[in-house]
């Protein structure tokens, strides 16, 4: 008899633990494959940690291979899903040579996906916490902003550069702004030109209460502890609409930072909202067997998945499995019981689980619980918090891994170390009507073009008393002649109305227009129009500087 | 009195080193300010352990602010000095306007960069080893080959995946290839697919012999050891050019890789090629006291410098200070000392120093050494290369770290998470005379631009029977259909010659044109005329998928 083949697409909490029961009490009977976009499975707990670069990025992952010994592991994106042919089609690597593989069932168990398009600007403004890169990157934009904020001697820009915003206060919300105070905290002794004071931390809830799956009295400690750890907590209140320099409170207030953290605004994964799949609440419906409607052999657990928890479900999320690792689990060694049953054909047994409690770190040492009905707060829940999550933390070499990680975190200084990564080619950046978009005398880095609204520059040169001002619309652009030259400076450029604008790098820029002649003689043209083909430039600043930086709009 | 502000540019060994020592020895007399692009300084001989994943990358840098903690660090990236008003131009992060440094005494220890323009193809297509960001790249492009060879059905891509080559048998290249070799053996246990003999490792040096600083019987010794290793040692022979699916040698072989790691090709740092210096060899000409020609309290040492070590220095390499860390470090501590003799009007002293030996680790626990003219080699030179670097990494916490990076090496499984890079977004692509570009089926990624030579484009449709062809020339493109839908399938895509083609990620090429309603009505043109504006599709695939992967050239 054929083995029946048995494919896992996504590496959470979910696939893993499905995958890891189908090897243990299926072997022999079946063939499984998990495919996964990284090579790695990501402890999510730990990813307020990498944030606050006390654990290194490698440290809070397992290596799916190491994990999943038994069975084929493959490093692939899902393009497509053909649930007549039973077929999944991936593309491997940089090769985009489409793959098809065949299953007999298939468990889609792809998660979530961060989706904060209802609010204007946060989108492109905002860091988010899902995964190992998305942790990776706040942890370096924070020091960043030290480091910027260290040496800087224009006020209002230190001010918004020290000052961080964390949006949503679920689990993810309270630790990542507890690990983030944190890490700043510690680090500021290396930062001798930054006060203390000049550091402000804002924990920003829509709800009325941070926490919102705790006890009421337990949210309270957690929200007193936040605030002696020195964060503004703000609930009921929420986020209206981001830019570059600040956040727009639903109450109308607007806090300059150049850190926001979204921890809020679950989306389906967009191959599943592009399948043939009924979804509710952006999950994929299943029956209390985590059985996908309409498809045959195909099942869906974990974040992706809307599982009821009883017979007849109604509009209420608490008749559904909760979005949480711990219920991810328990699916997952579920549907592998029931992948087996069903081959065996033998009855199979409906989703049921009742959480045991749940764990909040909130920095510092401290944290809260509810175990088995029981609460506890501060320290010794803390030390329940690492104590759980090490004897949760797959593998004997990851666990000592974690915990060489903090034991080093006692006896050697923070970790400041800024690992910049490549920033984008493009961009789309939001301005408020007001805003200043460029100062007079900065370097243009690159091409701006108008996407939505308008903006306007003016250029004083108190050396010649020349002025001279003009409006970009939607389409215009400027920054053409960084084509020409390595360093143009601008005047002064402020947003007119709420705008957007694409910028592109100038390496980018410089490199698509050279390469395609039909765009190079448009902008030669256009410059040659526009500035009359001189060198002339009209700002002030810099012709007595050797190293030429050129200035212009 | 005023004190004298010096300011050190780089914050590699020479420059660390000469801040330190003024520092320690010249405090009160002058106020010390470093600028370096990274807040860390790299502790280059650790890299090639950042590369091989037995080292976090973090741990084998120290941040310069923990390094240097009673002078002022400047995160900044230096744009301009202007020699003559004694100002140094930089800009702070990822504000553009730029800030004016003055400085009485300024020290230059900017390094030197890569530049490998001499061999077609091998700037665009190979990795380097210069930086902890190089060093990280390597890591993820060995694993992501794993990876990908672990899974993919098609025997030539597996080979050209699974063969590394190094270019250049230096230090820096011997060490990479001896503990990239040695990652990959510790790794391929979790590649069930991968059998070790499909393995091909390459070091190729164009001198006669590896590790030319070294006496001849122990670069012998180290060539066995890495032949045992399994490492094919080529020497006497040079690269001549690289694609992403090769790498052409002087004597004419082609070698099909996935993976060029280039140690060769020094030049100056941009700036310094920029700015008004004497140089030569591509380093700028110092007196014996390492003061700049022509410019008043201007100095330069380490890797940017050419510091003459005898009073009349011939056209010959030994007359001049060479450029190791070792030399680095003293040059730091004398010319921290001229600038106090300077300030205290005593007179210079000539820099004057003989290096006391070398150390390469093999990989595998062996090493070579050199010490005192003492020939070490084996397991005895490999605990001496630890235990040299392990005291000469600064600090107590950073040693710590180091060292528990090595012993967690031995108890915990290879490090094998790919922890991804975000892709570039313009990307030049070299082929060879009859490569084959794309293969049918393909999906399309992106934009592509013939910047050089000509390709020809072939699709035979066997359902249909239909052939097609089409060539493209320099300023000629494909893909621009990826405006219009999600995944177009190609045909056949051949180099008539040798060709290079710039590449422009789906993204962002559409982001760009969206934008820009000039570029928009060009390519609705376009698309019209050549595709007659309709959905037909040419190549055989996919139409039976749900999720839909379109087909087109």
């Amino acid at each position: 008899m054929d083995k029946k083949k048995v494919l896992v697409i996504g590496g959470g909490f979910g696939g893993v633990f499905a995958a890891k029961a189908l090897e243990r009490r299926a072997r022999g009977k079946v063939e499984v494959e998990l495919v996964n976009a990284n090579n790695y499975f990501v402890f999510q707990p730990l990813l307020p940690e990498v944030a606050a670069a006390t654990m290194h990025s490698s440290d809070a992952v397992v290596p799916l291979r190491q994990l999943l010994r038994r069975l084929q592991v493959r490093q692939a994106e899902v393009r497509g899903i053909d649930f007549d042919t039973k077929t999944v089609i991936v593309v491997q690597g940089s090769r985009l040579t489409p793959i098809e593989l065949k299953y007999d069932e298939l468990i889609i168990a792809l998660g979530t996906r961060v989706d904060l398009k209802r609010f204007p600007g946060l989108p492109e403004h905002a860091l988010t916490m899902k995964n190992l890169a998305d942790a990776h990157r706040l942890r370096t934009h924070v020091i960043g902003c030290l480091e910027t904020a260290d040496v800087t001697s224009e006020p209002e820009l230190k001010q918004q550069l020290l000052t961080f915003v964390v949006v949503g206060a679920g689990f993810s919300g309270v630790e990542t702004v507890a690990e983030m105070r944190e890490l700043i905290r510690h680090a500021l002794k290396y930062y001798p030109n930054i006060h203390p004071n000049d550091v402000r931390v804002y924990l920003i809830e829509y709800a009325d209460r941070i926490l919102p799956t705790f006890p009421a009295d337990l949210a309270e400690y957690a929200t007193r502890r936040l605030q002696i750890h020195g964060i503004d907590v703000l609930t009921g209140v929420g986020t209206k609409s981001a830019t570059a320099s600040g956040v727009e409170l639903t109450d109308g207030r607007i806090i300059p930072t150049s850190t926001i953290v979204a921890t809020i605004g679950n989306g389906p994964h967009a191959l599943v909202e592009a399948l043939d799949l009924d979804l509710h609440w952006g999950r994929i419906k299943t029956d209390r067997f985590m059985r996908v409607h309409r498809h045959d052999g195909v099942w869906a657990l974990g974040d992706a998945a809307l599982i009821p928890l009883v017979e007849q479900p109604a509009e209420d999320p608490s008749h559904y499995a909760p979005q949480t690792a711990q219920f991810a689990v328990r699916e997952g060694r579920q549907l592998a019981q029931n992948i087996l049953r069903k081959i065996e054909k033998r009855e199979l047994k409906p989703f049921a689980y009742t959480s045991k409690g749940s764990l909040a770190s909130l920095g510092m040492s401290k944290a809260v619980a509810e175990v088995y009905g029981v609460k506890l707060s501060g320290t010794l829940a803390w030390l329940l918090w690492r104590g759980f999550y090490l004897s949760f933390f797959p593998g004997f070499a990851g666990k000592l891994r974690v915990l060489v990680n903090w034991l080093l975190n006692v006896v050697t200084p923070p970790n400041i170390v800024q690992v910049q990564s490549t920033s984008p080619a493009t961009r789309y950046i939001h301005y408020r009507k007001g805003d200043r978009v460029l100062e007079p005398g900065m370097l243009i880095d690159g091409f701006y073009t108008v996407v939505k609204g308008s903006l306007k520059l003016t250029i004083d040169n108190p050396e010649t008393g020349e002025h001279f001002e003009k409006l970009f619309g939607p389409g215009d652009h400027f920054g053409e002649r960084v084509l020409l030259r390595s360093a143009l400076r601008t005047g002064l450029v402020i947003a007119l109305e709420d705008t957007t604008v694409l910028w592109i790098s100038q390496k980018d820029f410089t490199r698509f227009v050279r390469a395609f002649p039909f765009l190079e003689n448009y902008f030669k043209e256009y410059i040659d129009q526009t500035f009359g083909g001189t060198e002339e430039s009209f700002a002030p600043g810099s012709a007595n500087h050797k190293h030429e930086l050129e200035t212009s709009p």
